[in-house]
């Protein structure tokens, strides 16, 4: 049993789904984990991790458009807005997701279903760049 | 430290909560892991996996009646509707919820709490064969 | 590698955020684990395991109040209420949240973001301990 550690850097602009699955499996590819898990985690409390339908990008559309209305920038009772309208929902809708998905891995593969992409979900509408983690740990 | 992979076969015939926990049970019993984790992670984007009250059934539907209003079925902005009106709404309320839950095992036994079961959270109307992944790692 | 199980026991006092981050990096320093995961448990269906922006008090408040309002306790359909009326609220708020977090080990230390915290959320308003299991795994 072994632990390696990796991280991709993702550069964001603006509030939506990045796709980082294949970047995921060429780390898995380089550790030489054959069998056990990786842990896809994202170090900042405005941005999310989650696995998400990677097919069609009309459901991806659909999702932040559910995000906009569930979680809108305009709520009066909101106090924290130092860095603009889209802070304290950027909090919120991390809270209301994940901050890292495990998954296993099998003859050196993630094993996603067939329609499972792994996102980086971007809560926020300026240019980021966002720190990925990626832990392996198997045999 | 072992790694040992196993799976389930969920057969769902509606959208509710379908309880997983003694079948997990037994595979941890299979696996002869007596101290580390398990994860629980479901091959699929319209169905979850959560940790749930597991003593009254009536908290369960009420869990799924506030699924069913938070994300309505009939929202008018919905793009994605290739397989129904239940379509766009299974994956937003998988990536509202989880797609897997990792929980301690100490002395051969998951340590869930007295009210805790896992549960497979079916997202669609029609019958659906879920594949449920379970990974052990220990000693 | 190696597995340790460690807990703590957090009582509360109503529905807030309690930051945990201290006393799991002191079971990590005990643990000698120097590169691998901690999995942060909580045995319970009314309150969760979040990690949230540590920094700005107000942005928990406001967090609060947001799911003070998504998930109202005078919703009419409940039917789940022997507990009183935060008790069906405190269950769907746990779902729309998490019951763990796993975290990356590097060098001893957990790789947490610069304004991430780790919190246990409780969402009953009466006095509760709660049991939080804290698993490390790797070398």
């Amino acid at each position: 049993m072994h632990v390696y550690h990796d991280h991709l850097e993702v550069r964001t602009d603006g509030k939506r789904l990045y796709e980082i699955t294949d970047q995921i499996e060429s780390k898995i590819d380089k550790s030489s984990i054959q069998s056990g898990t990786v842990t896809v985690f994202v170090q900042h409390t405005s941005c999310s991790i989650v696995i998400m339908e990677n097919a069609d990008p009309t459901a991806r559309r659909d999702l932040e458009e559910f995000f906009d209305r569930l979680v809108p920038e305009d709520a009066d009772y909101f106090t924290h807005d130092a860095e603009g309208s889209d802070d304290m929902p950027s909090h919120i809708r991390m809270v209301l997701t994940r901050t890292s998905e495990t998954i296993p891995i099998v003859n050196g593969r993630m094993q996603l279903g067939t329609w499972q992409g792994i996102f980086l979900f971007e809560h926020r509408r300026s240019p980021h760049h966002r720190k990925v983690l990626i832990t392996m740990m198997g045999e």
